[in-house]
């Protein structure tokens, strides 16, 4: 595992977001990964695909960064929570492991997990899904820009230096560049539900 | 005709770039529009298809353009280059006018009007591609960062403008930023001749 002991402002990070996805259909949701200096300009994109509330976006997201040509360099992976395409839930820190990096998985608001319970009952691996989503002895409330809360659950780097990367990153609004800009291009030109 | 008389440092720019394609085989190529901020911010997508050497670049360019809800705020487009999708030339005239903004068409190399005369006589409409891009009148070399020199072809504003243009969005390398980023996402991310 590489350790993060300092946040440098062109750190290089791994900004995940999933596309457009028809919610509780069959079919696959395309995953985009943008490779980000810090909270200023863009330098790689790569992309994968998931099952709609599927158990694999652990697995493909590893894959799509292990075999990057970027991976050697990146520093951090920030995830835009960690639910992908519907209920395919991102084990933080297997993937924290999997891949050798620091993972940050952010969001605006705070999951409401006796919701996301019941909502699991209905579907396969209840207990598998679960168990990376209520992993909440890693999940912080921390302050974002302009007096925004932001939400975010880490594995494989101390909150302290999680909050300086979510600070330094957030140039442009409340939100770190890398997942702002995975956002965009994500959902600006993914296809639903692709066979 | 929306007049450019001052180049603010966060001017709303589109870059447009097209994606991979295998040449001279039928199909149709993507074609990615970002919207940028000077040469700073990515604050928007959008996407259309042309034919793989077809003659509906200029128009679908310009029906992206016009549908998109960023048009009104646009006040530059750039290409890289005039020709997409293989030779499917954009007329920069033609363009500039259908959607009121100025367009700077930008390239590394000096285009070799020879070769590309020649080319054009194996495809139909050659007369029609060839006076767009043979348009040299409107065709300057000028300086760009780091003593790079850059080829543009511009219509619906001054040399002087398009020169400032050019250098004040270059903030990363020798392509300005709307350029490089769109090159990076359509080159990332599309996939070759659909259907």
């Amino acid at each position: 595992m590489r350790k993060l002991r300092t946040v440098k402002p062109e750190i290089r990070i791994l900004g995940v977001d999933d596309g457009f996805f028809v919610p509780h259909q069959p079919g696959k949701c395309t995953i985009i990964g943008v490779v980000f200096r810090g909270g200023y300009w863009l330098e790689g994109i790569m992309r994968t695909q998931v099952e709609v509330d599927g158990v694999d976006a652990t697995s493909k997201i590893t894959e799509m960064i292990t075999r990057s040509q970027h991976h050697g360099q990146l520093r951090v992976i920030m995830l835009d929570g960690i639910t992908f395409a519907g209920f395919n839930v991102v084990d933080v820190s297997e993937l924290s492991e999997a891949v050798g990096l620091p993972v940050i998985a952010v969001t605006r608001e705070k999951p409401n997990f006796e919701e996301i319970h019941k909502a699991l009952e209905n579907l396969s691996f209840t207990e598998k899904r679960w168990n990376a989503i209520s992993n909440q002895e890693r999940f912080f409330e921390i302050p974002g820009r302009q007096k925004s809360r932001i939400f975010i659950q880490i594995a494989g780097l101390e909150l302290k230096i999680a909050k300086e990367v979510v600070v330094k990153t957030s140039t442009r609004s409340n939100i770190p560049e890398p997942l702002r800009v995975a956002h965009l291009i994500a959902s600006g030109l993914t296809v639903p539900n692709c066979k």
